[in-house]
């Protein structure tokens, strides 16, 4: 009998233990051959365009178990166990990720149980952990694309996620899941292929991308930009815009975390050498703890990605990704195919205030969408849908399981 | 007779445009003179060291006149009327700083009356200005100060403008006036001279910086030190470093203006060219809107004074300044002194939050000073202080005419 442990943040803790011991593996699709090309909402790729991605639980007889679950901002495919390689990016494949984002969620027993669902993450196009991205070499020059690597819309990944699924046989997900930016990509998919979804969960995400987020991504984007190590992004001949990545991370890095909580984990985690700059000498616990986050960060993260897919949040919106005249237009399929969504806000969230989930839930009733919108009350912000399984797990596994 | 006139904002806006006829002229007083040494918190400066500095008004023959007024981060001691000329620093004295900012409270029948008061605004030490700063020629070296000019912080500021007031032989002030950073320069002025001050208005400003400031100014001392032309502070030769200025006000700017605001303006009032940077390209008013306000900052202000006010207000601890144990320690002196405070809150003010003013009003409440404080309600956020005289002035005339 399958017993699911969400009652309390410590039963979670000790699932947890188990779960990180079990050792995946990343598998590489070809989506495009060689010869081949891939067009976007703007521009093309040619082909051989891999992507990354991984799987829990297995793919049952009639293919209708499948959960596709989109990764936030600087994730990976890595949702569960532990994986220590991953290839052509293995050099910023840091320890820290080895452990999958969202192993409290995923795993025998878990509220995505890996008894019973076939679980795919995939990377995103344009990535730096293991599909093609600018990082890669280019076939046709034998360089790194750079700044030759197109840009990527949501719809775009969106849409190499669907052939994938078209590749595994697979015509209809039981769910598709995302927290963070990919709760964006979550409602795209389902808007785009109303009828190859069941159910939709989106957590800690937005309906649109509102003129705040949009302010902070361009502030990212021109911190790198204005590194002189930035070269246009053709600077794999460097160590790259390190500084420039820093900040931008140091910039969205306040919006994950509750501020409060910035404070007492810089007084209490870092200390650390003083850091000079040129002029400027860090003499702040909480500078330094910043700091600190900033170049974790530049390790494991490559500053072409980051702004592509800083660039595809900030351009996100619901209705021009689909070609839909009006949220009514774009959410009536989504009626008709009887989806349920599963709208989740944090309080405490800085990244996406729970006014977003709000705007979106809004537009599911307007549309007569089946839908459960609720509020989950943390002092841990944004990040909370990592650190806090015992606020999303129990729902996520009800919509999952008894529906 | 006195005409106050603050009953709606159209008197104040005609009210303006006499005010703005009114020619002034940058006043420079030699505080150190040269072979003399001026002794900050960390470190000190050689004399020569100028305080540029307007007053409006007449000082009386008892000297009993006098109110202080502190400027912003980015401000100037140019508050009222017309000036077109700063010596130094005229090629940075661009149009848009001709008039006066605080123009609509400062004049004849105005809440800052000119027929009653004297009125001082000084231009920081380490300005821009008029006021020695890192642009200006370091006489021992015949070249910009650059990197070699000291930090300064709040307590040097008060100091040097007390010494200032000495020097015009004015004992006690009617008044300290502070809006925005300016309020802590008010409350630091008025808890280090305890009996130099009758009355203090902190307006949109805070008891002490809190760890979201420090966490923003950290990331525009960030985007300044890793420009290119940044140069450790001594790129006098070169254009400087425009992009990471540029940045570094983008990223306060949205604190000082409401978000809806800024997409309603961006909308409407800024159509220019396309910017092109390295990789990215802007196609969107509101990043084109930003980039204006931080391309319009470059032109009339220094990076090296941008971070001194930066580093200024994140070091920024009233206790610490002033060298007390304590808030009830620091404020008890200003009870006995009989001082009268004003504390201006907004509620849309997303660079000072109006709980931060909650905190000086608890303190002075402790303390048992006599204050008054008051939340204006505004959509116009931070900057509401110098747009919305009619919500602020009222009080202020009370509280200097006719207490």
């Amino acid at each position: 009998m399958r017993t699911i442990a969400y009652a309390a943040e410590a039963v979670y803790a000790s699932a947890l233990m188990s779960a990180v011991s079990h050792q995946v593996r990343t598998q590489y699709h070809e989506l495009i051959p060689e010869g081949d090309v891939l067009e976007l909402f703007e521009g093309s790729l040619k082909g051989p365009v891999i992507l990354a991605y991984e799987t829990y639980g297995t793919l049952n007889a009639n293919k209708d178990n499948a959960i596709l679950l989109f990764h936030a901002l600087s994730g990976s495919h890595h949702a569960a166990g532990i994986n220590t390689e991953v290839k052509h990016d293995n050099d910023i494949w840091t320890e820290d990720l080895h452990e999958g984002w969202w192993n409290d969620y995923i795993g025998h027993g878990k509220a995505l149980d890996t008894n019973q669902y076939f679980i795919i993450c995939v990377n995103y196009l344009g990535g730096c952990y293991g599909s093609t991205g600018p990082r890669h070499t280019n076939p046709e020059t034998g360089k790194a694309y750079g700044s030759s690597f197109p840009h990527v819309r949501t719809v775009d990944q969106c849409k190499v996620q669907a052939s994938l699924l078209d590749d595994l046989g697979i015509k209809k997900c039981h769910a598709v899941i995302g927290p963070s930016v990919g709760g964006m990509l979550a409602q795209t998919f389902a808007t785009l292929y109303p009828t190859r979804v069941e159910r939709v969960v989106s957590i800690a995400s937005s309906w649109k991308t509102t003129v705040l987020n949009r302010l902070l991504l361009f502030e990212q984007i021109l911190a790198i930009e204005n590194d002189p190590h930035f070269h246009g992004g053709d600077y794999y001949h460097t160590n790259g815009p390190t500084y420039g990545l820093a900040l931008a991370r140091m910039i969205s890095h306040k919006t994950f975390v509750h501020i409060d909580m910035i404070e007492r984990r810089a007084n209490r985690d870092v200390q650390q050498a003083e850091d000079h700059f040129a002029w400027y000498t860090i003499r702040d616990s909480v500078q330094s703890y910043m700091i600190h986050q900033g170049k974790k960060f530049v390790h494991r993260f490559d500053a072409n990605t980051y702004l592509r897919v800083c660039e595809m949040w900030s351009h996100y919106d619901p209705l021009e990704e689909v070609g839909a005249a009006s949220a009514e237009e774009l959410l009536k399929p989504c009626k008709d195919a009887g989806q349920q969504w599963l709208v989740f806000s944090v309080d405490s969230d800085f990244c996406f205030y729970p006014e977003e989930q709000d705007e979106l839930a809004r537009h599911l009733n307007a549309a007569d969408v089946k839908h459960i919108h609720l509020t989950a009350h943390s002092e841990k912000g944004h990040d909370s849908f990592l650190l806090e399984p015992h606020l999303f797990a129990p729902h996520l596994d009800h919509l999952l399981n008894r529906n």
